[in-house]
């Protein structure tokens, strides 16, 4: 024990124990209306997006403001031809994944082919307006598509009425535009957040593996097939029309994926191999439909897309089903694939911004993706985002702004308007293969396998999410991920971490004594560390806890026969904020140490704690003497007290050296 | 400066950095089953129930296990005389209140008056055997009864079809029952906890007004009234029929509410005027029976209760309408109700047992209530709980132990068997007063002045809730004072507090330089805390707020002309725990800050933070040596890289010191 008196006597040589008493401080008060202002901004403008327009005149602030909306006003002026060499390769490479992808998705959605071309047209040369990725590539994705397409067919069958079901997909896509805005325009981003890491990694996982049993259907050429999304049905489906497979189908689908995954597995090693991984998809709708041309394969159980009509988007702002009693389902699926495809693209702009860093705004990406939607129901696309699949190939293309996804666009158009003809022959297990090829690479073992070694919750949080989706359905999936996620959070608000502390050898500072086993509790004192900010929702939890670690210190303390508790020390460095069931909790906590004839102590309340402490007058109840800056202080002061009221009036350690 | 510096000096006079390294303790590792064990005790078992039963033989942990279903057991055979004269004083006391608010809330529920007799017999009893509350006195509550009639009147009119209304009476409180044994069984108490004091408050207050708005039906004689609860509705109702007011019935009613408000008045002031206070009810029940029954006023439009069936209890378990179209209704009622229930009796419970300085164990009151209310329902009981007022009654009359409650199921008993007659006259009116009384002492002003005083947001809360139910319903209100409460707990998560330190004058503490304007900042060292455990919820805001404090300290420093930033400590104190989500956050913010060529530096970071960490394989990656046990530390291993690494070679503060 004498080093921590003797380090004592370093810190304060010349300060007696009046001197602490008013040293912690109660920040001085501030009006209302600034420290609302103050947290609302936090809460909404974290980002502080108003900061350029400070101090600047009228003239100024339209054009800046007209750039806040539409990025391209800023970074347009300045573009120059080598961006557009770089933009150009890009656009013209990810244009080459786009087509075929843009075909099969919209086959995984129930919706005809050429929606998949025209959702990557308009979609993108708004982007290249709005957004503010230089990185995102625009275009529809896996798991929005799938999430479409089962969704809507719960209420309406794509093949029994595919006009309706397209009118649906329209619909579904315009509320999820408009949701996306106002969440965007509303800042309220930060409702993204709420999904998790690990929930992402297994609800990707899940989806992924979900579309890849999908597959199975254009891969073994089959016609019939369940329309529930879960394996179980799926295997059942496909095992029980054994004598339904057919060869060619099998062997030509097997092929390409074989093909498609080989390139894929080269293109990390050398950058040759990267175009070639990029073109596979492209190479294998021109070989596959060369195949089918020359061989006639179409009569012999190979499907192919057929006819796909020429011309650029025709307009079906008029297709809208907005009075009909089918308008919930696309009002639900429009919300759920609106919240999946902002997730998706917002992840995808944050990581390459981080890549070569650079800011993106979470909210106005949401406007940027919410008008693009808008938009693009009225001239018959269905959901887009930015798929990191196609974002990851333009970023490695070295795209060098958004411009690429306008060369995209212009590279679709020129094939809606002149080359659709050729997709004639081109067989659907191609396309099955391509999206089994992209939909392996978001299943992602490696993040599993770390979620499990750094924690445990987390994995079970994911596996959980794979498995709802897999053996449930995708929404089931979705809801189990959203609940977890949310349990989550309550249980780590309503289980706050306490801790019990001792003094770390050698030093003054007080650590827990789970992590330094060194570290030394204080005879008679108890030290406790409470571990977060206190809400109504842990403080009752608290109060009890407290309690509890009271009980056990006296009970350890009897059994051993060392000296009797006295005071109760509560760091309260690591509680930022506290709310009027927190301060009661104080109250009570109060209550039941002087009950048991102890003393309360504490330890560096935050300048909010303090402020709130003080306004109750919890401070004034307490005596200021009890709070101190530092555990270090409050042991040396507990400890002054303790000596000079011994019964032998003898002070014999710490007292003598103050 | 010179003060921090010396300040090192007498803390670590001998040490040199190279020793700091090492210092910041990764815990030692715990097997999965221990630590995951560790985690769900903390979680479902905060309050260690099982304490009791270690190292015991296996027939004495029968007998536990008995006395812990059935506290009676435990406490039955300590029963002295003394503590039954108390009971029976008590049990007494609240009898004279249970008889006039049982009918009286039987009446707001839209059921026969007589069900309140039997929900004050056959509950009590039962809870007298389950419950671990000494001072609880069970019976009908305001909130409960007026919600049970407002949500089974959506969809049965209690005067059209009164049998199926009651039938749904009961099976709402069976499955209340059910549900709130099983939230008690699977140890889910903690949920109660995320209705915090704010919300109850506005909440409780607004259904106050609203019951004594319903009032106004019975105190004017209307015959005719709104069947929706919200003030406007009421108020027109009452005005609209302003020719059919009856002053009989009036001036009954307003003369019992004086009569009622006084006595309550006036039993603050001396013990006599307690009793007077308490009788009030019934005293104002034989009143207003005499006063009717001598002058016929049930002839002038004062309506009186009528005949009540004799008897106890009958069974009513097969009256259960499990099967019908109408039980969706009675499970959403029995969910809702039973929340409300469960949460006033169990912050009734707590809060006495607070003042007698005993524990009640929150779980096991919700079992009792449960069981309670299962029984009832099998008993032609409706929704029962711990009212407020009943037990503050049962408390101030001395009460010992919960035989209290047996007496007064035996002098409801009594009433049963012999004394309904008696209530032919007794005029609704009286009832009315009664209940308005009761009511307005529910309107708590001054909590509310205290939340105005001392958290702005928690007045916000409650204020919202209270116009909720009063210009909406009690559902609305309900829901809005839940999501403002998962709201602002989602916020606190959301939005961590993170604050600038600088040195506290004449210490080595750093503190936020908002609380303590004194404390001065280090030059080309940006100090920041992170005031609240880090998980996915807020990793993406801190990594944005870090980015931008430094942006916000690059721009000063470059202002003003001072030394460029050069390190930027995180202090880590208030992270009690983190997810992986929260591990990613870090490797992003030491991209970030690498890319500005600063260096990163942890301050204290806890145990289960450090095991992460170095799971994630971070720590290596950041280094050891820039990990340290306390801010000042890292302060002072900044400083002398800072001037060992100087150009001019001429390290000239701190080293020279070390």
């Amino acid at each position: 024990m004498g080093t921590v008196l003797e380090d004592h006597q370093y810190v304060y040589p010349n300060m007696n124990m009046e001197q602490c008493k008013s040293r912690v401080a109660v920040p001085p008060p501030q009006p209302f209306f600034k420290s609302l202002q103050g947290s609302l901004k936090e809460t909404f403008f974290p980002d502080d997006p108003l900061r350029q327009f400070k101090n600047q005149p009228r003239s100024r602030k339209f054009i800046l403001g007209l750039q806040y909306f539409f990025p391209i006003l800023e970074w347009g002026p300045k573009y120059t031809l080598n961006f557009l060499k770089s933009d150009l390769v890009a656009g013209i490479t990810i244009a080459s994944l786009a087509i075929p992808q843009g075909i099969s998705y919209a086959k995984l959605a129930n919706l005809p082919p050429i929606l998949g071309l025209y959702s990557s047209f308009v979609p993108p040369l708004v982007y290249a307006m709005m957004g503010t990725s230089k990185d995102v590539a625009v275009g529809t994705i896996a798991v929005g598509s799938l999430l479409t397409g089962a969704m809507l067919s719960t209420a309406v069958d794509p093949n029994q009425n595919p006009k309706l079901f397209l009118h649906l997909a329209f619909t579904a896509t315009l509320v999820a535009g408009i949701f996306e805005a106002t969440l965007g325009l509303l800042r309220l981003g930060f409702i993204v957040d709420f999904l998790s890491h690990a929930t992402i990694v297994g609800f990707m996982g899940g989806a992924a593996t979900v579309v890849c049993l999908q597959q199975l259907k254009g891969i073994l050429g089959l016609t019939h097939f369940t329309k529930s999304t879960d394996i179980i049905d799926v295997m059942h489906s496909v095992f029980s029309q054994e004598h339904q497979w057919r060869w060619e189908s099998a062997v030509l689908g097997c092929g390409f994926l074989f093909f498609l995954l080989l390139t894929k597995y080269f293109s990390k090693r050398k950058p040759i191999f990267f175009w070639i991984s990029v073109m596979s998809p492209l190479i294998s709708i021109i070989l596959g439909s060369l195949l089918v041309y020359l061989t006639h394969a179409e009569n012999h159980g190979v499907q192919v897309i057929g006819f796909l009509k020429k011309g650029i988007n025709p307009p079906s702002f008029g297709d809208f089903v907005l009075y009909s009693p089918y308008f919930p389902v696309a009002l639900k699926t429009g919300i759920v694939t609106g919240i999946i495809a902002m997730a998706e693209g917002i992840a995808v702009a944050r990581s390459f911004a981080m890549f070569k860093n650079y800011n993106i705004d979470g909210n106005k990406e949401m406007v940027a993706f919410g008008v693009m939607n808008i938009i693009g129901s009225c001239t018959s696309c269905y959901l887009t985002s930015g798929p990191f699949s196609r974002s990851a190939v333009n970023y490695n293309a070295g795209c060098k702004t958004a411009f690429s996804n306008v060369i995209m666009s212009i590279a679709v158009m020129i094939t809606l308007l002149f080359l659709t003809p050729l997709f004639y022959y081109t067989p659907l297990v191609v396309l099955s293969s391509i999206i089994m090829s992209a939909m392996l690479g978001l299943i992602d073992y490696d993040a599993a396998v770390h979620l499990w070694k750094t924690d445990k919750f987390d994995f079970v949080v994911c596996i959980s999410a794979y498995i709802g989706v897999v053996f449930g359905s995708v929404e089931i999936g979705l809801v189990i991920a959203v609940a977890l996620s949310v349990l989550r959070v309550l249980l780590f608000v309503a289980r706050p971490r306490t801790t019990v502390l001792g003094n770390v050898p050698n030093s003054i500072c007080y650590r827990s004594v789970d992590q330094y086993p060194a570290a030394q509790t204080v005879p008679g004192i108890l030290i406790l560390e409470i571990g977060a900010p206190i809400y109504f929702a842990n403080s009752t939890y608290l109060r009890e806890r407290i309690s509890r670690w009271i009980d056990d210190e006296e009970e350890r303390l009897k059994s051993s026969g060392e000296t009797s508790l006295r005071y109760v020390i509560l760091d309260m460095r690591a509680v930022s904020c506290i709310d009027t069931s927190g301060i009661s909790m104080f109250e009570e906590v109060k209550k039941i140490i002087d009950r048991r004839k102890l003393q309360l102590v504490l330890a560096s309340p935050g300048g909010e704690v303090m402020k709130k402490l003080d306004r109750a007058k919890f401070i004034e109840n307490l005596g200021q003497e009890w709070i101190h800056l530092t555990v270090g202080e409050a042991v040396g002061a507990c400890r002054y007290t303790l000596h000079t009221y011994k019964a032998d009036g003898q002070p014999e350690t710490w007292s003598n050296n103050v």
